[in-house]
């Protein structure tokens, strides 16, 4: 039983299908197949707008290219102290933008606050160029590292914040479809509506083998983003693969039923840890749960060969913080958990309890 | 019928297949799935030796990472000036290394002289430090950018120089395979043996989807490869289905019969078109055919519907070099191509004469 | 009257006359005049030990360099949250690095605490490679950018914690003279003997025109700095104006003598100061002032032309803070203040208080 | 004797007098100086027209700064093959441009000839991005690194060839005093009015300490030079030490005077050279002479304590290619050349022949 990640699992059946689809005949190379023509068709269709992709095999690359296209070598890019462009990605933005500077923002439950936002742009301000480096980008995260969920609200906030003093706006929606369907609104509503200038829209955490679409909602920004992911060795020959993936994944709203799937047992999950006494360190929003365990409850679990992380965290709300005897940990669920699964957990849960 | 690239097919059936088969259940991410260990023993018993392995999904991925562990950003790398590394890049191995220089050197048919390569270094070793980079790798092409293959002792030739001068060297394969049938030989003797200290062994062209493994004969130069590849975002998070593409490719020898038949596929190419009085400008040594066509000929050929490329490149020997009212164009034959087709272009070319 | 930062004045007679007495006849370039040599040794006799030495024209470069020597790209440089190297030089350090990540950390009077740093070097333990960058080095700033000291024992408190987890040890410098002669300690107490490993040794602030010595006590450190030097350009071609500086600047002990005046003339006017009513934020213990003033006063005072900053900071100990209707400004002496010029401000206090 | 460089000699007298004047009292830091100020103007009226001004203390960060600013990280510097930013700034302008591609052409005379530059250009264009790099800036050296000089139709019409193609025009101008009185043209004649964009300005080599002028004539180019000087650790905060030198340098035409008497010296040492039986290599047209001794008379001089360089160069026309038996060396005089000087080794030259 694997709750440690959703990239444990492989992908849906859906999608390796189309990619043995994919594989007939002769396709021109790097991009310039006619599925990817149709993938882009089809991402403006969600998106309601023009927009410009490119496609890569990992978040990270599309992170950090994002990233690298809204930041100078001499901005800051402002973030939640935990978001994983922060602390997951071993300094690929840093990387891509030339030495930019990330800025970690506190925030309980995963999430920047205007006020942390405005205050540091403001603090920055004082600083005369060229001695400081300039705040050039903020970067959210949907859902956030904590499984947490800016509501439209929320991100047009903050995007207006940046905006008015020069910032770009990412968004790492390396769970975006997840975020989407909690939220029941649409996909415009909280990218580019909302002020989202590069959107790193997430396919292999929700389903596909490895594949991850950035989004550029405003064309200015593209502006050379296809030379700096060809110089990052991210333009792929074989580029069907990549589009063949986002191909099956978007049709017939495939994506969002994946996402729909992992949220339900999410949901499954951490009612029925509730029913069982377990308190939740933060809300389910997304198919991330935090969760308070008892120590001996905890060892019990891995022992009996269930998978998942402690995961310490300060985004934790002051009345959630783990007691003495207590620990975090993180369970995520997938597009491929199944009731069954998540069952034997919560009854395991109930017999050590 | 698309002879344009070794890019334009799609993959081998038996690895689509591996693929399917490894998507079952949970796996551990970040390329410590069992079968990237089965891969790395496999890659062991071919190279009789121990060994590093990394895998990425391009060969700019690999080339460039390769290239970083073997230069400081003060060094430069030594290169055929027609090397894919130099030329088709967008610059990546300086992007990876942090601003080293690639220095390209002439030479007939796509190879670098000893002459070249001695000449070099010791006029460099002139410029004293810290005035001037450092020579600090030399990287071949096996085989070449166009088509031809270094023998066991022009490796060993030039690694020895190398190495006396401290340089490391890297050898491009992304087509190792059609190189190594040719030859004859096995994997070791044109790598580790000859003095090759990384190799980027190429999957790609020769039937996998998207896979290269960088191979790291001296472990010493591993050092920081797993955080270069994090950094450049090439890990990927479901690893299982890079190694599963290797895995498949590297069983009952499947790599050596794709090559052989794109070898096979490019000789009957070859003897064709000698037979039918067009000559060659390179030597078919890989899956590559340097062709002089007649201007008319090539015209009739692309209105057809043939695709291939106009190659114009100074690795032809001058004997060997275009006259007026002709063109070089490079066919690229593949793992996929078929006997059908190869006879089709033929039957044109005749039909045309 | 100047109270605005030790770099708004000129430098010493002194070291303008030793740099007219180098000007006569040839010397080798870059470095390799004798004077230079004279520099060294006569830093290793102050040192008492053998080091190395890199000069060069500005703090930023020298931090900049020394920070690069110590951690790769993929490294962390843990320090003050408002250290110079993470404020004030436009990401120097990350270009110099190649995109090293600079971690600010919190503490009072500018000062990291043991536990500040050990429970970061902890969390970031549990990330593990290659995910998230490695904490790679420590950077101290003695004087701090708030003129605060370091005590020998302080010093060698927080390298020990950073070797014990393989971070090297970074002193920022600038203004080493001032921490010097406060302590009444050997250059050496509060360098190498407390586990520095490279000094960045100021120059500029403390009287010579512009020069700083990146000084390498293991030699094992110096490795490259050459080339990192040259390539960043800051390489000078006719060096004996760097080092004739630096060597008027040691003869006589004329460096102490300056930082003795600066920071007599910093105690003069904190006295005067607090005699006068006013609160000082911080300890005087170089040659900056940090007072908490009435806002009439201040403006009367900048009204008058007299020349000094605000300067928020989160250093203050919280008994200290500003209480509304006050400002915290920054008041620096020099080498170069008078008496008069302090009492001339004491007395504009005394006025208009 | 020192004939080794230019910059194995001091400093002009009137500029080391302007540094001691320049001394007194406060001044604004950071290149915010008065000074700075004036020389901005009296730089405007030498060259006829607005232009922004940057103050650096080498020749390699006015380079390495001004190829930054004309070149993206994906793009490449044609320079000739045996330019300064090419073969002795350890790597500069790749550090500096976040890893572009220097390309070295070939040219007699240390000069690029037009079909070599729009040769290549054509054949870049073949390369359709993103897969190669793209042509971005053209680095002329005036004088260049073997002493000879551009016309300003030279100029124009490889302005003209890199302008129509997208490419800006830098001019590595470290010896741009000397090619100017020689030409006997205006400063802007050879500038911007031959299609210039940016001009490293010299005045070290020519009888400064260490000042340099980034000096851009189209502002738009001049974007974030600030921040990249700062970020380079190359914004001097004692900014007036840099600004006195230019301002002294620049005012009654001390910089013609000092270039011209320089030139002088080196007339007369080539034809002093010529009538004594030497050949030269190349025209006399800056400083720097390159003769063909006879080996036996090149190590006497040596013996007798002349200092100068051998100095191999593809740059001779092959009629002066040295024939066995004796050596190219190069010989440079300078601002503080005497006749004495001249003549004493013309003299062991009559006697040694």
């Amino acid at each position: 039983m694997n709750f440690g990640s959703d990239n444990v699992v492989g992908a849906s059946p859906r999608i390796l299908e189309a990619l043995a689809r994919a594989n007939a005949g002769a396709a021109a190379g790097y991009g310039n197949d006619t599925i990817a023509a149709r993938v882009t068709e089809h991402l403006k269709a969600i998106f309601e707008r023009d927009l410009s992709v490119f496609l890569v095999t990992t978040g990270t690359a599309a992170n950090a290219l994002s990233l690298a296209a809204l930041t100078p070598p001499w901005g800051s890019v402002l973030c939640h102290v935990e978001a994983h462009v922060n602390q997951d990605e071993c300094g690929a933005p840093e990387f891509f933008s030339g030495g930019a500077k990330l800025v970690g923002l506190p925030g309980l439950c995963g999430k920047m606050t205007p006020a942390a936002v405005a205050d540091y742009i403001a603090e920055a301000s004082h600083a005369p160029p060229p001695h400081a480096v300039k705040p050039a980008a903020l970067s959210l995260t949907q859902a956030t590292e904590v499984g947490t969920v800016y509501t439209p609200a929320e991100i047009a906030e903050l995007s207006e914040i940046a905006h008015r003093h020069g910032l770009g706006v990412h968004m790492d929606g390396a769970r975006f479809a997840n975020a989407l369907v909690r939220l029941g609104v649409s996909p415009a509503e909280i990218t580019w509506k909302a002020g989202v200038d590069i959107l790193s829209f997430g396919g292999t955490k929700n389903g596909c083998l490895a594949v991850e679409a950035i989004i550029v909602f405003d064309p200015a920004r593209a502006d050379h983003l296809a030379e700096r992911r060809k110089r990052a060795g991210h333009l792929l020959s074989k580029g069907r693969f990549l589009s063949a993936q986002l191909d099956a994944y978007l049709a017939d709203d495939h994506w969002l039923d994946l996402a729909r799937h992992a949220n339900a047992m999410a949901d499954r999950l951490a009612e029925g840890l509730v029913a069982r006494g377990i308190r939740l360190g933060l809300p389910v929003q997304g198919n991330e749960i935090f969760a308070i365990l008892p120590a001996g409850l905890h060892a019990a679990l891995k022992e009996t060969g269930f998978v998942y992380y402690e995961w310490p965290t300060a985004s934790l709300p002051p009345e959630a913080a783990p007691r003495t005897g207590e620990v975090v940990v993180r369970l995520v669920t997938s597009f491929a958990t199944t009731e069954a699964e998540v069952d034997q957990l919560l009854g395991e849960v109930a017999r050590r309890s």
